[in-house]
């Protein structure tokens, strides 16, 4: 049996008809390379602006069910130009779009989670020789409602195609060269990791490392799809491979070192040692969809009786979690609230620290020797966050950089062969 | 049961937000009406050109699939922002594809025709008390696959769902205000008729009159289904209702006049009187997809025992008209072939012709009396066809107008009450 490429070039990438030819190119090398090849393509660079504009002209809050119908008619325009682009040059090439394939999601519009894909018809085409072009970002209801996947969608159709074609691996195509150590704008002698496991990808996700959104990592995580970030423009640089941590041989504790900016700590003083407090305080902010990351609650105080709890938020969302807090702050009977967005929270990822002490430890005392304060912390079997002032985080990250030696070109290896290259 | 009105709005009516926002107001104004009320909507203004240009950067030849799944698009963004300014106007409104309706075609891509339209899911929406907003101008084929139903698709889109909904009739919205007795820039006593039958707008159509595609015109005729051709601007003008002549009065034998300025005459001089000539020119031709109008074969003339066979084409169709019959003229045997495109078909149309002798008489009369020299004549039963130079054409226009009394208001009245209004 061939083995299946899932490519996915996202709105950049095909953003006009001078880069849909490039595409084509690129496709044409893997289908060349003897591979099956299916591609996810997103809407054609500004199309969604131009969408949302103008139903923001008709309409302050327009239905998310109609916005889901305009806006997947984005990537109904890039697949067809795309499928022309490699027909050009005497490939054949079909395109579908999400209902036609029958990528089936919950009732849910602007972002949906996929259900089932169906593959017969992708697998029937695939077997006549074509190369198969989907849209990404789209499903459909069992009642034929049309719904987008929302941030991260079109990342997310390529891996679950993948997986449900068991695909050999999914490639996504960025304005990037693949995962780093750290941010390279902050750390010139960053590198470019050859691998890292899905796990240690998802921490830097997180963390701040906007190559992928978690989500789509997660689906290939938990269906075991080999992912790799690779360049729109480098057709031969293989990029990133992100993978399973079984398959991986760890030869070093730390991979990469990040810093989140747009975080917000909030403070609830003196909240009174009664049982259910946290509970009141987070589940409330659950209902409010307010994602709350690291948390720490004080030991009681012995004079008043009352912890402190602090947490953090991300900063778009800081009106609403005061607004919020605010009205139970009578019932919860605590002193004060306090916000502070003059803050970052720098990471360090490693699968490898598991199996190592010392690595938690070696990281207070690079922030202690810049004389950083370190205001929270939060651990995780393969991520140390802590919570310093935002002015301190370049300068955070740049020794933690150095002192976990990430400045070398190849940071984790595989295991054997990659597969498939 | 509530009645059914089915709108149809073309791309300049939908070609910008503002103009969106005023169909919005003229479909809630029918649905106060008290109908239950589908919209079915054309692409945005020159959204379709725009679509085409980038397919031709990327292909010469784009696959007419692919061009069907492109040019889709272009509705489904069309109706999510009407859906959306109904909306926002307190309405309930529902936007579908063909897709989603199951407007199904025959598999031909480009120009297929509506082979069943599915009306549960129209009918569950119009009980729910919703405005159904439908995409025109597309089809799926049983098997899934994106069609277009090519020119004059979107009005016979509103026909076909106005025909499977048992509708009380279907208003095609434009920018005239009806169908005139002659076009008014040329004639300018020219009348608006309050309604005209089915073969009289199909005469009318075919012979040059651009307000309806005679194919949507065919379909409703078929199915008995009234139109109405009316104002996107006036809102209260009721236009033009078309329906089956056995519904009309017929008071005057011709109801209006109109001319032909884009055809071509071609002659095939001196064919052998043998059988099977004609059919072998026109079988040709047909073969190459040209349509042929007017056709006279002369009396076989004694001396050489030859026919002079002329015909009219669209003068789009001229070259390979030529070519075609140049590989054709040995087979033959004629003597020449000839082409004139500098005339026009002028032809006056009317259903009360049939019972009334002396109509035919008056308009060679007219012409006749004007100097105007008529080359060939074609007629059926309610309409009359002279070939004239094309520099008397709005000559003869102007007088078979007045010949036969176009310039008063109500040129052919309904019996009884015109439906609905």
């Amino acid at each position: 049996m061939r083995r299946i490429v899932v490519q996915k070039f996202g709105g950049t990438s095909v953003a006009d008809t001078g880069k849909i030819k490039n595409v084509a190119k690129t496709v044409i090398h893997e289908k060349n390379n003897g591979n099956d090849v299916v591609v996810v393509v997103s809407a054609m660079g500004h199309t969604t602006d131009y969408l949302v504009k103008m139903a923001k002209d008709l309409s302050a809050t327009p239905s998310e069910r109609e916005m889901d119908m305009l806006l997947s008619t984005g990537e109904g325009v890039s697949i067809a130009l795309l499928a022309m682009a490699i027909q050009a040059q005497g490939y054949d090439a079909v395109s579908f779009n999400a209902m036609q394939v029958g990528i089936f999601t919950e009732n849910v519009h602007s972002k949906a989670r996929i259900l089932k894909i169906e593959t017969e018809k992708l697998r029937k085409n695939l077997n006549e020789g074509k190369i198969v072009i989907v849209a990404g970002f789209q499903g459909v209801t069992a009642d034929g409602e049309i719904t987008t996947l929302g941030r991260g969608g079109s990342d997310t159709s390529a891996v679950a195609i993948a997986a449900a074609l068991n695909a050999e691996r999914c490639d996504i195509y960025t304005d990037v060269e693949g995962v780093y150590t750290t941010d390279p704008r902050v750390v010139p002698t960053a590198s470019k990791l050859k691998s890292i496991s899905y796990e240690e990808m998802l921490e830097l996700a997180h963390a701040g490392a906007n190559v992928l959104h978690p989500r789509s990592v997660e689906t290939a995580k938990l269906n075991n799809v080999p992912l790799r970030v690779r360049s729109s423009f480098k057709i031969d640089d293989m990029g990133t491979l992100i993978l399973g941590v079984d398959k991986m041989e760890i030869d070093r504790p730390v991979t990469g070192v990040a810093a989140d900016l747009s975080q917000t700590r909030i403070v609830v003083l003196d909240v009174p040692d009664t049982p259910g407090q946290a509970a009141k305080i987070f589940s409330t902010l659950a209902k409010e969809n307010i994602s709350v990351d690291m948390i720490i609650q004080s030991y009681a105080k012995k004079e008043t009786n009352t912890n402190d709890i602090a947490f953090t938020i991300d900063t778009s969302d800081k009106g609403k979690t005061l607004t919020t807090l605010d009205k139970l702050k009578s019932e919860i009977g605590c002193r004060d609230i306090l916000a502070n967005s003059e803050i970052a929270k720098v990471s360090i990822i490693g699968a490898g620290m598991i199996d190592r002490p010392g690595i938690a430890s070696g990281m207070f005392e690079t922030l202690s020797n810049l004389g950083i304060n370190i205001k929270m912390i939060s651990t995780s079997e393969i991520k140390i966050s802590c919570l310093v002032d935002k002015a301190d985080a370049n300068k955070a990250v740049k020794a933690l950089h150095e002192e976990f030696d990430l400045g070398s070109d190849v940071v984790a290896d595989v295991k054997g062969d990659l597969p498939n290259v």
